[in-house]
């Protein structure tokens, strides 16, 4: 068993105004020094064992996890410990 | 200026629709070896250099940005290069 982190994050020309609203939330809250705030996504897949699991996330991910338009994506192949 | 990467997911017990409905998607696509989709988010702040930045993050994720009833969360701290 394989577990397959993804990250999908906007680009970098793309404006994010639900991060820019919790970065006014955290000035509200007096957190200034709060720069920038980018709001993505973490998907955690399980999938069974094969040999082009990286392959497949590829594919998954450009077809239907991210909008390859406006967001990129990365992700990291786990081994699954079974306990 | 340090890079903060915020993981929010949702705890085990939680059920997930969304990712179910990715996973029926997957399934539909033939991906047959997808066999779970957890779904959560992922966040990344640009915060000024400060001696407290790990306490203020873990503030802010209690107060803002995760549901700690049904959200864990989970962070990294990064150091800013500057280019």
């Amino acid at each position: 068993m394989k577990k397959v982190k993804v990250f999908i994050t906007l680009k970098e020309s793309v404006l994010d105004p639900q991060g820019q609203a919790v970065m006014q939330s955290l000035h509200n809250m007096d957190y200034k020094n709060v720069q920038d705030v980018r709001i993505g996504k973490y998907i955690e897949l399980q999938m069974d064992d094969s040999a082009d699991v990286a392959e497949q996330v590829d594919t998954i991910c450009d077809k239907l996890l991210a909008n390859t338009v406006i967001e990129n994506y990365r992700y990291e192949v786990e081994e699954e410990v079974h306990s």
